[in-house]
């Protein structure tokens, strides 16, 4: 007896990611050089997540004070946790049925908690309104997401739903789709003039995806992962007026929204630029925005936190996204306090206002640095171009690889890129992902490098880079 | 334009619970109690959900220290917290990338968490062995139930996938099926003997659900929720060998494993019988057991973790499950945390363990205490009989209900237990749920009561429920 033919179809035939490879073979590497195995190198450098703790950032000193004292309240007695960290935690607590954050919470969140992440979006937006009532937190971006597929896709009939998504973009919201069946109707994004979204293509790919499917909603990654560039106020609007005349609802995806690094560039939320736009746009254009605890600053990535506010929804609409929120336990405690603090941290004149500001301030010189330092070193390594870091986590770098290259790739049956990252991660022990993983124009090749890691380590990773890159072109060359 | 018409069908469709009722009503009641309204109660008291803490159970301190020094290691320096949860803390942390609880781990669950989660299972099976390979955690049993379902059920094609569910079962199972569109077949538990699983009935229930879908597994709650019976051995083995016979995939949901209350009783899981039961038998029934953070004497409910363990599952489909879950993002690690401290709690000799087993041993006795008077009061009130609780957070007590009662109901449109508990709340103060909502016989009508709540607050729970049923039953004969 095997349950194996019992398998539903759709996980059956499921992206087979290829960072699994990468991922099992980083795992060995580790595991050998921990076993006394020599290499080139001392330990693998994991640059193929998004993840600030892992990459040895040290975790935001309020944050997780406040988080101790929730857990464990005996701590509200302890002299050495400063005012600020037991007023905060006390007052959350309060929120929490029998003051425990081990009691399940509503499952769209605490309401003071959604409150707090309302004030934050208004602040944020210079005034627009945004109300508790439209926000929903969850264990994450990535679920929040997943419930709006959910809503959105009709999976019975002929049509299938489609939604626009960026090429590239990263995977795990290409397979949610896919696990909704949903069609894909991708639209690139123009490398050239550094990850541009052209309005050519956004219609070319809705035109194209309308003989094949329903095309119902248009998903956009601002700040990009894994791009790293953020879109101009001009290009948002283009992109709101598009969806009021092709009635497509809006899916933003701004869980970078804090990572902004450079003196010209500023983040505007979609809902701030569509609430500017006129009546007849801002009161009809259906937006859902989506924001995480786990990739600002704080980078809580293991608490889960995120949520999502809705913007113009009919009423009747959101109470189906309540009661699908209904089916679901509550978001995990720990990550809906990360979102509280997140969006109200603290202000000058409190006692944790210097350490944390100060906190702040190091990661972001860090990654500024960090932004520098990758142009400087591409800049010298022939075959590679890579945009520049505005926003965001990741570079994605092109790769101008040699045809010898190219063909001994596809003899051994693998794309080119995902060959050059699995040789750098032999030869050189850095593990990041290749470009086909997020998707990229054909015949053009990338890899995704994490950048909000120490200076010291990520100049190490720029010499490795570059010491291979040299090798490796002119093994093919 | 209005994104209402685009909405999916399956959630359109969705169950309308009536718990959504009884709760917004219920909030309503505490709102007007805050604003000074006056009642016949001081407050509502909240039995509608399995969750010891919002009952006003303390956390247990080991779990709380540990937890708390896990997301602010600066308490590792400190000399208030016992040696063993430093050691304890200090080895969590290790486990995790960078040293920080705010890392992604692997989408299955911590390495070092899931070897201490089967090594509790092997003491607990009495050496039946069990390996990590099997163990996937999650964020709460129910989400590793839905992964079952999600490899189990096949959406396409004509005939549907059937999974049999006991009746009374809790509402999220059958909305994770439903969600599904699985076909959902019910067999009924045997109240007048217990709660108890009939042989008879599951057979007619299985050949009833083979002419109008395609059954392929069975799911059982043991100790059963809302019930409160727990399985005999020779009932263990029945539905085992019944699963053999008919080539059933078993779901064996043990949340309640360690709430046992009775001398006489003990858990014994499917997992251990089977293992017993002849190779023929015992190595080729495929199941999946299932386990809570939540549910035990920790009630950690908020933290959100919970694991599954596949036993006899063919290779090719746990690559497949390891597949599904690599989709999501790691389960929240304060959740992981919870599963190892419970699946390894302080030992004697411990310094943690006097107070520890304090703590579990107290709330224990609350329980057996409640489930004692509960049985004394019931046996005094005309028109309630309950099955004696042997296990589990719950008892579901029959409501014997005059026929006036139910006529009345009928010409309001609602079912006659929901309206007992809405008059039970609105006069009372007590949030109880209807039977309603888990399923029950025809023309039968139950609530389920959760009991694990201090012996006063119990006692005052059982005076108000006997002077409403008395007073309700005498309006109505």
């Amino acid at each position: 007896m095997s349950f194996l033919r019992e398998i539903s179809p759709l996980v059956k035939n499921m992206f087979l990611s290829e960072r699994d490879v990468l991922s099992i073979r980083a795992a060995q590497i580790a595991a050998e050089i921990q076993q006394g195995e020599r290499k080139n190198y001392n330990e693998v450098l994991d640059l193929s997540s998004g993840d600030l703790h892992r990459g040895g950032i040290k975790p935001i000193t309020f944050v997780r004070q406040v988080l101790a004292a929730c857990f464990y309240p005996a701590l509200l007695e302890d002299d050495s946790l400063p005012f600020d960290v037991k007023q905060r935690a006390n007052g959350l607590l309060r929120q929490c049925d029998g003051g425990s954050v081990g009691s399940y919470t509503d499952s769209c969140g605490i309401g003071k908690i959604k409150q707090c992440v309302s004030q934050f979006i208004t602040r944020r937006d210079g005034g627009v309104p945004s109300s508790p009532d439209n926000i929903f937190l969850t264990s994450g971006s990535q679920m929040a997401l997943m419930f709006m597929v959910k809503l959105l896709v009709q999976s019975e009939g002929s049509c299938r739903t489609g939604v626009l998504i960026p090429v590239p973009t990263y995977a795990t919201f290409t397979e949610a789709l896919e696990d909704q069946r949903a069609a894909i109707i991708p639209y690139q994004l123009c490398e050239e003039q550094g990850w541009t979204l052209q309005m050519e293509e956004l219609r070319r790919a809705l035109h194209a995806g309308r003989r094949t499917c329903n095309p119902v909603a248009l998903y956009i990654c601002n700040p990009g992962n894994p791009t790293g560039h953020i879109q101009s106020r001009k290009s948002i609007e283009e992109v709101i007026r598009f969806a009021a005349e092709e009635r497509l609802f809006l899916l933003a995806d701004e869980v970078y929204q804090s990572c902004v690094y450079r003196e010209d560039t500023k983040f505007e939320s979609y809902k701030k630029v569509l609430s500017e736009m006129g009546s007849t746009i801002s009161s009809t254009v259906e937006l859902a925005s989506f924001n995480s605890a786990s990739k600002g600053f704080m980078g809580e990535c293991g608490l889960r936190g995120g949520y999502m506010e809705l913007v113009n929804l009919d009423p009747a609409v959101k109470e189906y996204t309540r009661k699908l929120f209904s089916t679901r336990s509550s978001p995990p405690v720990g990550g809906q306090i990360a979102l509280d603090l997140m969006t109200d941290p603290p202000k000058p004149g409190d006692p944790s206002f210097p350490t944390f500001s100060e906190e702040v301030q190091s990661i972001k010189n860090m990654i500024s640095k960090n932004a520098c330092r990758i142009q400087e070193v591409f800049c010298e390594i022939p075959g590679i171009s890579c945009q520049p870091l505005k926003a965001g986590f990741f570079v994605f770098p092109c790769l101008h690889l040699p045809p010898r290259a190219i063909k001994w790739a596809k003899k051994k049956q693998m794309e080119p890129d995902m060959l050059y990252c699995l040789h750098l991660l032999e030869e050189t022990g850095l593990h990041v992902r290749p470009g086909g993983e997020f998707g990229q124009r054909k015949d053009s090749y990338h890899f995704r490098l994490f950048v909000a890691t120490h200076e010291d380590t990520m100049e190490d990773v720029l010499q490795r880079l570059k010491t291979f890159h040299k090798r490796f072109m002119k093994e093919f060359s």
